[in-house]
């Protein structure tokens, strides 16, 4: 899994790249290339593995592994944000507000959203039915009850009375970062016109596994491996997986929804084997 | 002209509550709804009356007149974030980051996006390589190269050293509000396959006459009347086509403005009725 990870990473960067070549030069293209640089690309690798178990083609799957990962970095760049969650260290490198300003970090954000839908409309991708097929769920995904609503409800949670209870961190995780990963897995499904089912339920599970890892991370991990700032969330009082659960209580249910996503991917049978060995590497990651 | 840009908007606002009818409820979905109340909706005109022109019908424009309403909403909110133009008041109502705050309006924003490329797949606007076409010319409108771009210019240009000459400030506004309305314009011929070289000529002329006027109404306007704060730029000590023409060479390079636009419909004769109103209503009007 770890070479094909890698193979993803340098075809998506490589596509991100091209699609920003001819941008004017100033800050907003230096910003909108700066926010895509690194990156686990999990997103770009669901899409494109996901692709391939239909026998579809890197190159009809790279557009759209793209288009997920330019929208992710837009959300990063916004999430990062002073009146959002204030951060100012992303993936081992200054935020973009730090780095620029403010009002290049909202701007670079909205250009690689715009930049993102234009990806999907890539006539390598396929017919043109299912170019739109996926940017109806793209924008599904995204929008006000997709990943932005996600956030919404996050940022509602930190100034609430109450703090959140398990079902509710599940729909606003779910919402927040589950939507992409749902439609990164899905995608290639979509695109060969069967049945998403299957991946679905893979990417509810991995999805919800991957970040009770992030709120493992928060407290276990490294700022030095992670990139990001850690300790946050108890600095902020925030409900999370490992305040609710206990940090084993976390650990286990993690372990227990990589079961679950594993178990999803068996009509698929060895074709998968990347896929259950993502679902794996979601809990044993340090960063 | 003024029945159907009263026709146009009453239809645009239930298209956009429509869209907007199955959000979760809370704040970001008040906000998004809030966002897209009011407005001239002379974008949204464009598009209806240009696909006119061609046959079409208001049920083929009118997802194409809503998208572009909706991404104009979102270009509004963010542009007046206080770490861009810092505005409180708009369409006589306080900006969303007043009435919420900064975090909601960033998120609306970015919803407001996303539900307009949504709306851009809507199958009543036609073929399916046709959506993708407009799809794909409103990625480039809005981002990096395009409205976003021209924002960034315009942020930049603030704390540059030197006012910017009437070069720079065409290239700017033809970035800043031209991109949109030229994809507005053009939309019908797009949809009909139609050569869109006139109306893009015409909404070249029409959207620098359109800034010009509002470069002088920012200087002769009234607040209750604009519904926005007016002697901005001067405070700003920001170059305008005021500043750089005076009021007079102002006025009367928007006539001129309005009279090329009128020109360039001459191939589609009486039916361009509407439009050439519209030109002379945008050097008309005072708010």
């Amino acid at each position: 899994m770890q070479d094909r990870l890698e193979d993803v990473k340098a075809q998506v960067q490589a596509a991100l790249e091209e699609a920003m070549a001819n941008l004017p030069s100033g800050e907003l293209a230096d910003a909108m290339r700066y926010a895509c640089i690194g990156g686990k690309r999990i997103r770009a690798f669901l899409a494109m593995e996901s692709a391939r178990l239909f026998g579809l083609r890197d190159r009809e799957s790279l557009p759209v592994a793209a288009a997920v990962e330019a929208l992710h970095a837009y959300s990063l760049v916004h999430d990062d944000l002073p009146s959002m969650d204030n951060d100012d260290l992303r993936r081992g490198l200054p935020t973009v507000h730090v780095q620029w300003s403010e009002a290049t970090a909202i701007l670079a954000g909205d250009a690689l959203q715009s930049l993102a839908f234009g990806l999907l409309t890539d006539p390598q991708i396929g017919a043109a039915e299912t170019r739109l097929a996926l940017i109806r769920g793209f924008s599904e995904a995204v929008g006000g009850r997709g990943m932005v609503w996600g956030q919404a409800l996050d940022i509602a949670a930190e100034t609430a009375m109450e703090p959140l209870d398990i079902v509710a961190i599940k729909r606003l995780q779910g919402a927040k970062t589950g939507a992409l990963i749902q439609f990164a897995a899905t995608a290639g499904a979509v695109m060969a016109g069967e049945d998403p089912g299957p991946l679905a339920e893979y990417a509810r599970n991995l999805g919800l596994a991957f970040q009770i890892q992030d709120d493992i991370l928060d407290v276990t991990g490294d700022e030095a491996e992670t990139g990001k700032r850690t300790r946050k969330d108890d600095a902020a009082n925030k409900a999370t997986f490992v305040s609710l659960l206990g940090l084993e209580g976390a650990q286990d249910k993690a372990r227990k929804l990589v079961r679950a996503a594993e178990s999803a991917l068996e009509p698929y049978g060895e074709d998968a084997g990347n896929l259950r060995q993502l679902a794996r590497f979601v809990i044993e990651r340090d960063a």
